[in-house]
């Protein structure tokens, strides 16, 4: 068979070319470069097409795409979030991903995201934190110390300037892996017994924990004034992690308001309860932090958004490297026409050889 | 680096491997074996979830994805159409599919879906006529002789015994590649001048045009009593094949009609016009053809349940053969909420290395 064409060959990062991507890079500056281009397209938000993701329920889990584009490119994540997977060694979330170019509709990039989302997961928190977090914070909180915890760590650092990490987990397995995979990177790490322990000092606080039964990580008279808090975890119908009270008094900014209030911690508000995009306060449209005394809530459920912007960022870092290969997905007959005459010169020169 | 796991590995079809697969298996078999695996997931027609497909539109084109699940399985299909693309010597229509297993989430089998598209669309029209035509059908005429044209005439050979076509398109270069691949092929074919010389005789006639502006493919002066019509081109909004008043006279009958009132032919009817789904005929819960003098007419546009059908036959092919290569895909950590550590492990055993 002859060689398909250049459009037919579509660039595929697998797991171990995104690992070797981001060990090459760096993690601290592929989320500072991730989040400043997030920022970038947030900036821009009225350009993207957007849309509630599109799921697809069973009893035990969800398969969700999330598309979106700019009017140049179109992305899409599939992911899904499945609890009991852990109990099999899989992995609760996986993802993968496709950037494809309006124009033709052509795919110009296929990748892995699991490891991708990881990190603009943790972009998107310190872009969040950047712009409503005390500017003096020096101090962060991880409450829930699963496989998001070190990305936040690394992400905040680097756009924060934090310098300490206090770790809490229900289970001190999780804290003492967290502990042991930030150990030499320019952070001070402390293992907490209690989640009151945790918050002592920080100004900054991410929720990330993943089991539905906990749905009270945080309440209201844990949480002092002037804090910033990520809310990570609580990304599905029925699945929270901070106490009402504490979003009755706090200033909220959400992604996309349609899709926060059916997934995030503003599920347990008034459907009209006042928020904050956040593209609004990034593009200088509404206020952030407005006081030092205000506590600053992001309610991140993750939005298609920040994946299109990942899957754009890789595919400009991926020329000249060596990180992907290619793969032969797009029919490509001589004739467009002519797809079954592709078809009968395969077989003749499958006969020849 | 260590090798991932087999969850890790998803099963990728290529366009070669695509083509090697169905020289393998001759593409009237395929045909009649995907049209056996949509028959039999049309007659459980209820246990899928459906819903229209989530369209991305731009000035030039449209992206689409296609999700469906029976519970058990889950798929998706990517696809784009983009009709100037022929000029730049790009396909109208590519796409690709993947199908996940529903309990866990993890994709099982990625593949192209340009070629396959054309099998399984050949395959539900040939299904279609196979319940609807006269069973003393031997001609059949297909106007338009574009990409889908030989995958029709092959496909409704196999399956309802023709041993005639006659092709008819305004480009007589189109019908002339489409003569070239069908010799040999066991048909008596016909070049025709025109559409009324194409239909003289036809028992089953497919219009498969591509082009938006040649809105009126067949008159209803030019059809007789006792055909049946696979009306395939006609798959979006304010784009149509037939005449309003051939509409009128036929029996209609539908995949999916939420999506065929707004694709398909019906688009020119009034939204409450009476049509019957397909799978209530197969499923022997609405008559199909109701008597010899009638006209039937399949007012094709293409549904996700057929592209999940060509998937779960695909996926049920490959075990065994070499048609298909593996991608590492899933990012799978030996504990799962060690995302990071299986990064720093990835540095370590480089550094080893």
């Amino acid at each position: 068979m002859s060689l398909p064409s250049r459009h037919a060959l579509v660039p595929f990062v697998s797991v171990e070319n995104m690992m070797r991507l981001v060990l090459h890079i760096g993690p601290e500056r592929m989320m500072v470069e991730l989040a400043q281009t997030i920022e970038d397209d947030f900036r821009r938000w009225p350009e993207f097409d957007k849309t509630p993701r599109v799921a697809s329920h069973s009893d035990i889990g969800v398969i969700e795409l999330m598309p979106t584009s700019d009017g140049r490119h179109y992305g899409f994540k599939y992911v899904n979030g499945h609890p009991a997977n852990t109990r099999q060694g899989l992995q609760t979330v996986t993802a993968f991903g496709l950037l494809a170019d309006v124009a033709t509709g052509y795919p110009i990039l296929l990748s892995e995201m699991t490891v991708l989302t990881a990190l603009r997961t943790a972009a998107t928190s310190a872009m969040a934190a950047k712009w409503l977090a005390p500017r003096d914070a020096r101090v962060m909180a991880i409450i829930g110390n699963g496989a998001q915890a070190e990305f936040q760590a690394l992400a905040i650092k680097a756009l924060c300037n934090i310098d300490e990490v206090r770790l809490f987990d229900i289970d001190t397995a999780a804290t003492r892996k967290c502990v042991a995979n930030l150990a030499g990177r320019g952070l001070r790490v402390v293992a907490c017994a209690t989640a009151e322990d945790a918050i002592l000092g920080a100004q900054i606080i991410t929720t990330c924990t993943a089991d539905k039964q906990y749905a009270t990580i945080l309440t209201d008279n844990m949480v002092g004034g002037g804090v910033h808090i990520n809310a990570v975890g609580g990304d599905c119908p029925g699945k929270t992690e901070l106490h009402r009270d504490i979003l009755i008094r706090a200033g909220i900014f959400v992604e996309y308001p349609p899709q926060t209030r059916v997934e995030g911690e503003i599920q347990q508000l008034d459907p009209d309860h006042p928020v904050t995009e956040l593209w609004q306060v990034i593009a200088g449209e509404a206020p952030g932090r407005t006081d030092a005394a205000q506590v600053t809530l992001f309610d991140s459920v993750g939005f298609a958004i920040e994946d299109f912007s990942a899957l754009r960022y890789l595919h400009q870092a991926l020329p000249g490297t060596d990180f992907y290969q290619e793969l032969d997905m797009i029919a490509d007959p001589d004739d467009p026409r002519d797809l079954f005459g592709m078809l009968c010169r395969a077989e003749a020169s499958a006969k020849v050889a």
